[in-house]
């Protein structure tokens, strides 16, 4: 039984996904794709035969599609997810679940009243086996409780258009959702420490920055901005490994070579993604990063966001997580 | 356009193929198994309703079969093979393409004289990431010519009807295949050196082994039994990496894991392996192992069982490549 | 030409410095040591043949001890330095300079009105080899200007007199003596986040602490309780080598070893240390951490433990240092 | 107790040994020195106002010398070393003990005749940290019985006066030496692989070579010719580490230092290697490779030599240990 699916929104991330569904996984189809912009969709019909729309509720209310990939630019997330809610079909947004923390709610409380769990947010690093391997490894008890994460990532550049707040949206958005889910955890505080700026930054970035979350569990996480991923724990330490790369001896050095582009380095979390989605979508379940997840990355950025401002430690106020989201 | 698959021995291995192409891959379909015994097909029609029958020659003259997979054991790849070959269908057989060297010479010689690229050997070590990527290093030049390659293997332990002629046929036979692929060269002589035996082997078994190949070009291969690869070049050296596990720190060690099962190890590639085969099998092509590389291992095979007991440096005398399987 | 050395307090870390000294170094001779106690000249006085004395100033004013090195209890370093900087004679102290921040600045003040450089304090992993090699990759500007340090320590285990503050007195202040000399900056404020406890610990113990320092120049400084070192720079991260220690294969495991005894981790940071005292104290220098470094660590100390219970970011108000300790 | 020695042979080594003692060390103390050059010993008289002689028995016969240092080039290592002996005093001499295996004899007949333990030679592998620690843990039991040894050593260049040959005798024999220690055993054959040469050899020189020794106790050794060692024992691996560097992440690249010069790499080796010397000499004793070591090295590298031309499994008979040199 293949699940047919409808995309909304055919930019980069969109033509990908179709491809990745269509030509990579198995048991789904994208029978329609809708667009705003005509090109998009009149090219990917060309390609795979789909039906096209220029409405994304049109294509959602189509009776021919059983699920809905949104794949709009961020601020377009929120009303193509309403409707599939409204249509009682899965859909699988692209992160954020949408671009304030007031959005999120509403569609978490839209999910809640239509009784049935139809809503996942594209935060793909859960589906990554690095993360997995050390979520096995914490899970297992054998390291003892989680007292602190140290996280680090360091983009080699960005165009002067990534400004400070892009930090936490653009940047530290994954680890937020990622983390909490590692640790199994909420957040309760968060505080930005601003070291001497590099000489390669520009006036509206303030770079590098140290973000510190604190969770309720009083775990501390400090984040020196993103890939990497060390546990400490009451009986040893966890450390994410670098992906594997070939060891090479020249020039005197010793050397494996580091995945600079993040799409090479979560291009197989993409894949896991998407077919763990189509899997159970076509069961009428939901198995990864819910709206919930989605909410509360909304409130956890806005804090961090206050914090690059105020120096001081800004508290997150998510409330308790509805009954609806427990596992 | 579906590839309609027929699967040939419904053991383990069978098994395993059916379901990663029916479950995992895309583009392709088992419609038929064929196994002597009855009870393999009957589970496996019961599972995915395909057609069953308990000869494989008439599975692969069945009309809507397209291309065979032959997982039967060893010594029953040669006749499925042979009627593939005559049926004008793509074959993928399980390694080794047959047991013995003249049986693989005959393969050879009939796949050429019906003129169609049509046999494929599953040495899925070509499909490797590690190794694929130390390939992409040496092919680039930027580390100068290949002179040596040192490369072991340490199986965590074997049952003693695992005896000294299996370290060549049942360990061995992987690396013979995929080095000559990554050194793109072929083999000219084998040396066995057979070091004091540890106490843990049985009296059937001398271990461990270093075996030795040089090839026509004069580079010098040094096998300790096979998963490591360290590549010496003019310019560098390349060694592939250990597949990423998360590093720990307890007890006063800072450990990674070595994958000790070798299904688990290259549990990627017999995907990718199988992919790829499909792809090409539906557009009439082989991209992968050949017949004639079978038949090199075989007789590459022969002389390292030759040189366990002699002690000398046995000659490969596998004679010019045939243009047909020039590239 | 020997130098005579003085040695007052007769502990384990006096006799290990006296051996030192009189069998491993060259260039200088342990000719008096002065303890309260009676028996531990008495043993060394058999096994070297030294003078002994009672009393510490009897000691310093000796005219045929030409240096001091001061091992007493740290509570008891304040009046042999004072005394020695009376007798215009070079001294070498264990640290810390003094228990007190105003303690050390009286020392200070006292080296200076003397007008010779005649103070060296035992922080002895500035004369460490892996700090060495970073500061040396740093100061090439190779890498940029540093702005975040990573630092961690974990110690296996400490026993129930180890309380909070000592997280700052016995522990972190090794890493606030070596990190600024390693930045070449001094320390403006001071912060202490506080994780949940591991259950290992007790309850007058703290543990886990995240330690923040923030340097003049907006350096950084996270320091999850000290021997590892990371540095981020403006063109790249270097980071200290944990020291060599064969790798292992075995139970599925590949694994180097970690030294968890500091004292066999610094063992030779321990003998450069001594070897440079008495080179440039035999010429009428000091090359090594001086009386302003043990006031800067006792003012940093101060504000760290005040952080431990404020939980804000405390100042450190060190002022200018004097023109005397330019380099 | 200050041991007063002489050296014979100012050059590089000679001058560095000097220092060392004189410098570094403590217990010794370089009274004479001799040379055919008169240059030599004027310079060092000069600084540290040592007698001088022209010729080395002389030197050996000056009462006032307790012990002597050889470093002359090696083929004038035998005449000091048999007048060392003669004159029953302590020797010290650079490898190799003599240029043929005939003038090892000797040298060993004379030390057995004269009933003292009196020669050393300077092999100062066996005093190196990373040697040791895997010696110590091969010895632990912990890893079962030694099977296999796979060295490596990659000189960044030699120039075009470096020869086949020499791949032995300035190469190879140290590790001839360190190995054979590290296992406790002795050599039994030898063979000598010859990979396709690297385009930046000359024709006087094959290069990179395999070599292969089998021991008595059967554990074959595999050199790539140098620096590193992997012991495959019975329940394990061990590697030796190699020197601690800085970790840079740079251009994409995670990297650490290799260590080219062996000067550099084996600096602490002569610091330990010559005090313990001085330490045994003192008390008319011989700690580290003796006369049969230097025996055994020759004949080893004369087998070697003959297998680089002969191609096949030379054997080595240095007849059993005699009971002079057992420990």
């Amino acid at each position: 039984m293949t699940l047919r699916i409808g995309v909304i929104g055919t930019g980069a991330i969109g033509k990908d996904h179709i491809r990745r569904i269509n030509e990579v996984l198995t048991g789904g189809k994208v029978i329609a794709v809708a667009d705003i912009c005509e090109a998009g969709p009149k090219a990917i019909a060309e390609k795979y035969g789909v039906k096209t729309y220029k409405n994304g509720a049109d294509l959602i209310n189509d009776p021919e599609v059983d699920a809905i990939v949104v794949t709009t630019p961020g601020f377009a997330h929120k009303d193509p997810v309403l409707q599939a809610i409204a249509a009682g079909k899965p859909v699988f947004t692209e992160k954020p679940l949408s671009t304030t923390a007031a959005d999120c709610k509403e569609i978490v409380n839209a999910e809640i009243a239509g009784g049935k769990h139809l809503v996942q947010v594209g935060f793909m690093r859960r589906y990554d086996k690095g993360y997995n391997q050390v979520k096995a490894m914490l899970d297992s008890g054998e390291f003892g409780v989680p007292l602190i994460l140290h996280c680090t990532h360091r983009n080699p550049e960005v165009d002067t258009s990534y400004t400070t707040p892009m930090a936490v949206h653009d940047t530290a958005i994954h680890e937020i959702d990622v983390l909490h889910w590692l640790i199994d955890d909420e957040y309760e505080s968060a505080q930005v420490i601003m070291p001497v700026s590099t000489k390669y930054t520009h006036s509206k970035l303030k770079d590098p920055q140290l973000m510190i979350l604190r969770t309720k569990k009083g775990i501390c996480i400090e984040i020196e901005v993103f890939v990497n991923c060390e546990v400490v724990c009451e009986d040893g330490v966890v450390k994410m490994p670098a992906p594997s790369t070939p060891i090479t001896r020249k020039n005197g050095l010793l050397s494996t070579g580091i995945e600079t582009n993040w799409k090479n380095r979560f291009i197989d979390a993409y894949d896991v993604e998407l077919q763990d989605w189509i899997n159970s979508a076509g069961k009428g379940e939901i198995n990864g990063p819910t709206a919930w997840d989605g909410y509360l990355a909304s409130m956890t950025a806005d804090a961090l966001v206050k914090a690059q401002t105020s120096g001081a430690i800004e508290p997150i106020t998510t409330g308790e997580m509805p009954e609806f989201y427990a596992k």
